[in-house]
């Protein structure tokens, strides 16, 4: 699918602050491909659709969790996770896109998950520090990016989880193993 | 046993600090077992014993682990883990303490893990408040400790892991689940 295809069909899925976010994460993403060595193209398909379901209603989406093949317990941790895998059954269906490679990186690209690819974690990566981001902690996880995929989602994920744990919010199981892998495997 | 006998057997264990420690924990959680509904005589020998595997050679505890029926991940992850499980072993065997609950309290008052019983949050909990403890955030959490067990038990998790994650450091599976399911449970 071409770019221009792909941004009108998400376009109507998404507020226009959403939409301005979506075009940073693509150009971001794409970057980091090219850095990292994820496939450009799927990149930029997976950064454009990344937030396809974003604003689909709430119910909707626990109505899909509870008859998809998707894991139950997501219904337990925050809703904001549920955009991400009902995202990637979503734009299969609806948009046609049947790249698993795709698919997946769309589907982790909120809670992360133990064994990620290049590509889940370029997606994951830019969703971070694309260029419209502002939080504190961003900008050091934009200058890890320049030398280490690995290193900066590290980065990322102590001050995301850091920051819901200081909420008390839950941990989605998947989103520890996954700063769990990439910290012991620095250490190897 | 009696407490006196108790002590002496612990003193041979331990450095004199680490000693004065062990009966800031006793009387610690003697304290909370009243408040919260755990057995206190129970609490007091598990107390007493909690750090007793403290001071063990690390390779001998390596070689408990890999020759135990104890998790072996327990290697990958900080060897400060490593006292609990392996006390728990060791008081059985060298002191002769068979009670199943005493030696549960000792054998997660570290990592922690789900579904604990009262006892052994409440061993989990003395071991962070004593008042020999002085570090950021322990005001708080013995506050905390005057009205809610569970309550005070989220805050030094937040504390620990926050540290713990701050360092790069990776965190134990049973940690995070113990935290999940506290907090899980404080929204039912």
């Amino acid at each position: 699918m071409d770019r221009q295809k792909a941004l009108e069909l998400v376009k109507e899925q998404l507020t226009d602050h959403r939409y301005i976010h979506t075009c940073g994460v693509m150009e971001t993403a794409i970057l980091l491909a090219r850095r990292f060595g994820a496939d450009e193209k799927k990149a930029e398909i997976a950064a454009i659709f990344h937030d396809y379901a974003k604003f689909r209603d709430k119910e909707e989406m626990k109505r899909m969790i509870e008859s998809e093949a998707l894991p139950k317990d997501l219904l337990e941790y925050n809703g904001e996770l549920w955009h991400a895998p009902v995202g990637a059954i979503l734009v299969e269906r609806e948009v046609g896109i049947d790249d698993a490679e795709i698919l997946n990186a769309i589907r982790y690209h909120t809670s992360g998950c133990e064994d990620m690819s290049t590509l889940d974690k370029v997606i994951y990566l830019a969703d971070y520090i694309e260029p419209n981001r502002s939080f504190p902690g961003v900008e050091e996880v934009r200058e890890m990016a320049r030398e280490s995929l690995d290193k900066a989602i590290i980065k990322a994920l102590q001050n995301t989880v850091g920051f819901l744990m200081k909420k008390g919010q839950p941990i989605y199981p998947d989103t520890f193993k996954f700063y769990n892998q990439l910290v012991l495997e620095q250490r190897r």
